[in-house]
């Protein structure tokens, strides 16, 4: 399993992600799940990845082959006139992979199923984020409530549902994701550090920003041990239960 | 989808359920999820459920006829010697309720399977709490993590890893089951109130206190509406990220 969280906030994307795959237990790596194209000052595309990683890389091997291809019928995702058609090309380049995947070889116990999130911008539209299901269909964000997240959800969901707000700036908006990710990491083994970060700045149309958060990450390592002691002081802060209620 | 948890502390067992089922968005009921029998001075048995109703009320239904029955082959949850001969009478009872549910009817395109939590105590020997799985296995609470959550549990389980200590008193426990059920109700539709609660003092084999918590109960409105304060000014007072780090 894995976990993504992306934010679309009025100043720009961030998208969040762990780095953890396994295939058993005893079978683990590390690999990227957020990928970026982009021609600068033009256009930044960036997509998170969760669920099988043999199509995960085949899709983003895909799409980074069709953007160096020079015929005219190709569909390149740095051509493509909208987020509305890149997110169609994803779709397609999912549904032809795990055709030619399954097509002809043992049926896995496994599906190959992939969920991804899109984001970035165009020059002269505005910042686009859509999910896109392993079923190849897919949603823009609501403006009220504008993150996705895919792959292990549940344990960071409460959190970001509390108090997450798209006005926020960069830095508190990252360290909402870090409580998130802690709160994962915390109950699931399946999900784990590094985390890769990439900030993309509204109207920028320059490359994301990019870090990597390490194990020994001090600021990771704080907000963890931090909020932890805050949740337990905050519960001890509330009124205990009383029987003559 | 439903969400119970039963906490064993040092000083009784704690369970609490939701009692809301649905099958389908418009079909939706309020059943208890948590059941009890006991011989008052000798032992008592609470029993919480998740997963098909049908199964579930079955499994009740059945283990309570059988308390009723006298023949001597009986296997009746109020004689056996043990809880761990006790969770294997639900065990077989599940596992007969799903053999003659499934035997000549069309397929469902559920399963029928229900998982539970079992706790009480016999006269003469410690509490007892088990998780019995729907395939019909057991297992029994440890020591230093005494407590299980069935149902949904992935969104109202961070806050139990971090919180839980089997020394709390029942008023602490309690305050906290209400953070971990409100959590998961902000963040999913198919948990709802009322909840049930059951409270068992250790040693005393008398039958649990019960409350019901209502929609309007006041102390579960103000711990939501505090909580929800609590996180997002825990969450202000953690520095920021900072981008030179």
């Amino acid at each position: 399993m894995s976990y993504c969280v992306a934010l679309k906030l009025s100043s720009g994307l961030v998208f969040m992600s762990d780095t953890l795959t396994n295939g058993g237990l005893d079978n683990i790596s590390h690999y990227p799940k957020t990928f970026s194209w982009g021609v600068p000052g033009e256009r930044q595309i960036f997509l998170a990845t969760t669920g099988n990683l043999a199509t995960s890389q085949a899709v983003i091997s895909t799409l980074s082959e069709n953007t160096k291809k020079t015929d005219k019928k190709n569909s390149s995702i740095l051509k493509a006139q909208s987020f509305f058609q890149i997110a169609r090309i994803i779709s397609q380049t999912l549904s032809d992979v795990i055709e030619n995947t399954a097509k002809g070889q043992q049926e896995g116990e496994n599906t190959f199923s992939s969920t991804f999130i899109l984001g970035g911008q165009i020059s002269g539209s505005p910042m686009s984020l859509y999910l896109i299901y392993p079923e190849g269909n897919f949603i823009e964000v609501s403006e009220d409530f504008s993150f996705f997240q895919i792959g292990e959800t549940k344990y960071g969901r409460p959190i970001l549902v509390r108090a997450f707000d798209p006005k926020m700036n960069f830095e508190d908006a990252i360290k909402l994701l870090m409580v998130s990710f802690d709160s994962t990491i915390k109950a699931n083994l399946s999900v784990g550090l590094p985390f890769d970060l990439h900030v993309y700045k509204d109207n920028s149309l320059a490359p994301a920003t990019k870090y990597k958060i390490e194990k020994e990450n001090p600021y990771f390592k704080m907000i963890s041990s931090e909020w932890g002691r805050a949740l337990k002081s905050s519960l001890t802060a509330l009124p205990s239960f009383n029987f003559k209620d």
